[in-house]
């Protein structure tokens, strides 16, 4: 079982990469195939229709695009930038369904967000369901949003409140079953 | 397999309702054990706390609540009233909600509207998904949205165009098939 | 100028209410002719086709439009329920679609929410934008969200965070200056 | 009264540049000083804290910035991308979300949207409610939606179909009122 984590923010110490590590790791230890990857690695300019038509679909989309093929299910940890979904992410998502069928069409998707603020983003996973149930995956009801984010891990990376990390436990444990078993194709 | 099968709509002859006939014939003859339900049977008043506090559930919260614990899957054919969620369908999700475990947990949804407009309600399912996803079901990327719904079926109730009754049977078929397999408890 | 300020809950001791209530009070020392509402004098059934066909609109919406079409403004304070607008305010709505032209055309609108919770029901406000919107209402870009509700009183009811307490003293500033100038007709 | 228009889209033959095209002349008819931008103007790179940590606010941001707050009122016509607002103009406001006070406090704001499908671009004007409203502006209820858009312009680039250019006249001599007397600072 292969699963792409990946956190939809391009800065290098962003919280959202932090906690896309700690659920790495946590599926790791959960038996699967972790593909950890950098949002960097997927670069590509802003989507223009008149680029895609005279130089086709940018490198970055194409490998974004190759990394969810190979993989069963998909976690993306996406801060929340006003009360929306982050305009990086969205103009991924957006090259992205400019490939047909969609890559992402029949993978199991589990969506996380961290954020300093106590609301944690929320709201930019409500606002990525849509753009994202579009393209055809299954959307776990379940959803992790770490609040308070600055303080939320110890020294060793790990998330400091132990409540909040048996329940990612417990969302990730479940993840993982349907991604095992769940015949999507 | 046992799928429940209700439109969100309290009208006799709404198009909605007979979209979702067509979806539990279809389900019947894909093997499943159709639960079709009319959205009438589960009778209940506006939320209110104080009424929840004096009387506790309602009855037909309580029905609905189990028949859905009941099913492995359920599939929800919801007019769009306004660009949202129509006010008994969310009022019924809010009733549901005050259920502890919530009995949608672990449920494969699938989401379906029709309207007589040339939009086919799927502003509609997109305001239900993060109110529903909020109950922990997993939603099925996949939607199926019926335009110009008054004149869409045929004289024997079935959707005429035939491109869109494939277009239905291949998501249904998909639905099925991971409603039989997702191990989500 | 004359002002609508309702909750958009029928509980007596609702969190919205006292918000509702400390805005109207601010709205009165602000000059306006306030008109502060109780939910439950705008009593109405489920939205149910039928019903409409049979016996038309129910006297509780027909308050409330009334009241609506008095006013120059109005302010919903609104709870937020599962990621989304309250199934009773939401039916309201629903309700006072079906009259021509809206009564909510041209009205300028501010939306507010109070919640037990961290986050303060903004999610609820996002939900009602786009239902709102669709009825001709001038949203106010600005919204007070008010978080862990049950301890953010003082004994006189008024709002114990001085700093919260006056920026919606200046939200509600601009939204009456608004209210007095806005040629919405 | 200066009124900021542009369409958010960076293709040349985009049809809601055609839109906005169509609004900027009928602005300038209602005597509006109108102010009609290329969204190419304003190139900006992908949002990216470390970026704005190094470089600051790219120039193209501010020129959209410094263009929003010479105006008295914003007209966008944006795209639907994938149910939601496109990547390049969630970009946009999320780097414009990086200035304090934000730019687009007090600005009044119609949206409009033009797509070849049946639909016709409303999911993304509703997507965009919530981002823009949490920059203060004031959004107008209405909102014009121009469904297949690639056979609605006549030969002079005009809407063809008189009624909905009525409908348009209409709510663009509503939002330039507003503009004229609303006090919103």
């Amino acid at each position: 079982m292969r699963i792409l984590v990946f956190a939809g923010s391009l800065r290098k110490e962003s919280v959202n990469k932090k906690l896309a590590t700690v659920i790495a790791g946590k599926l790791d230890v959960l038996g699967a195939d972790v593909d950890f990857a950098d949002f960097r690695e997927f670069e590509m300019p802003l989507y223009d229709g008149d680029l895609e038509a005279s130089d086709g679909l940018p490198a970055g989309t194409q490998e974004l695009a190759d990394r969810i093929t190979a993989a069963d299910a998909i976690v993306i940890v996406s801060p929340e930038y006003n009360h929306g979904v982050p305009g990086p992410l969205k103009n991924a998502i957006d090259w992205l369904s400019r490939i047909r069928p969609y890559p992402t069409i029949g993978k199991i998707c589990f969506l996380a967000s961290a954020a300093p603020s106590v609301v944690g983003g929320a709201r930019g996973i409500i606002a990525l369901r849509p753009a994202l149930s579009f393209m055809g995956p299954w959307l776990s009801g379940d959803s992790f949003s770490l609040a308070q984010a600055n303080q939320a891990f110890n020294d060793e990376g790990s998330i400091a409140n132990e409540d909040l990390d048996k329940m990612l436990d417990g969302m990730l444990d479940r993840f993982v079953k349907v991604t095992g078993s769940a015949q999507t194709t």
